[in-house]
């Protein structure tokens, strides 16, 4: 038997992405935000919805770039400050301690310390209500040398990347893989 | 050291998002879908990518209306099988032995057996490549009342919901509380 809980944006689950930007004086800037996943495979695209009120939002459209930044568990606690501060007030790349590095393929900065970086060229902005969606095109992957397996693909037990519930509010680590994807529901 | 892994779509981590849908002839169908997220918090919505090839998208677009339905660790072999094959060959909730019931806010089917709903009035198409983003307003969420727990906020340990890791095709279940959100960060 199944309750409502109203017209809410309650997905589980949603991602944690630090986006990253320059601002018009080119200083680098971080925000955290859950809204957002890939949108498509060809030509491979991210969407991030931003409230036209943050700092990085003025960010995107000036510099038409952003980066995707996905932090491991040990960061959990500047991933969370890159969400609630804002870069109009404070410099908080520099305040939280971590590094950011130009990106040579887009006008962005990433986060050194992240294991795992999308760097995104705006492609789209689509207004559709309190948030504004930015599709960027992604342009490279970048992950760091000893996250990766010698076939190529990443090792999640390294990259510890955490997932957020909207409606908890809790930030949550990955378990034990279940299965393989497009083998397990062979019938 | 970070080491480019090309354009690709490898995000960490993506959500497993079982889309229902009506076809023509009002048969229910499902199909499962990585790339989605979030996208506005007023009015809430979500954002669900579709190839036009498949059955699902032309489904949304006949009748403004589908739901996102998250399975349970348990139905991640079902949840594969509506990924794999195509409502256009078979009647994949009858194949699975799952249960689709007709929605009352909008034109569409939801999973009776996954915990969690999100009930959705279609409100933009966004074309992006060969991937075509849906856009909806998210009307109504819906929850079994055994995951509901007395603050109201879902028990995350009863959905039990699941991951896809692009790259490695692997479902992953969720793992411990790590921290707080708006909270852990505060410096």
């Amino acid at each position: 038997m199944k309750k409502s809980l109203g017209a809410d944006t309650i997905l589980y689950t949603t991602p944690v992405l630090v986006i990253a930007t320059y601002d018009k004086k080119d200083v680098a800037n971080a925000m955290t935000a859950a809204w957002g996943g890939i949108c498509c495979s060809k030509p491979p695209c991210i969407a991030v919805s931003l409230r036209s009120a943050t700092y990085s939002h003025g960010n995107i459209i000036e510099h038409k770039a952003f980066t995707v930044n996905i932090p491991s568990e040990k960061h959990v606690k500047e991933a969370d400050y890159f969400g609630m501060a804002s870069g109009r007030n404070e410099n908080k790349i520099k305040k939280s301690g971590l590094t950011a590095v130009k990106s040579e393929i887009v006008d962005a900065p990433y986060i050194k310390e992240f294991p795992l970086v999308l760097e995104c060229q705006l492609k789209e902005i689509v207004e559709v209500g309190l948030h504004t969606q930015f599709i960027g095109e992604i342009k490279d992957v970048k992950a760091d040398k000893n996250v990766i397996k010698p076939d190529g693909t990443l090792d999640v037990g390294k990259i510890k990347p955490f997932v957020f519930l909207p409606d908890c509010r809790g930030y949550y680590g990955l378990g034990k893989k279940i299965a393989q994807a497009f083998s397990v529901g062979r019938l």
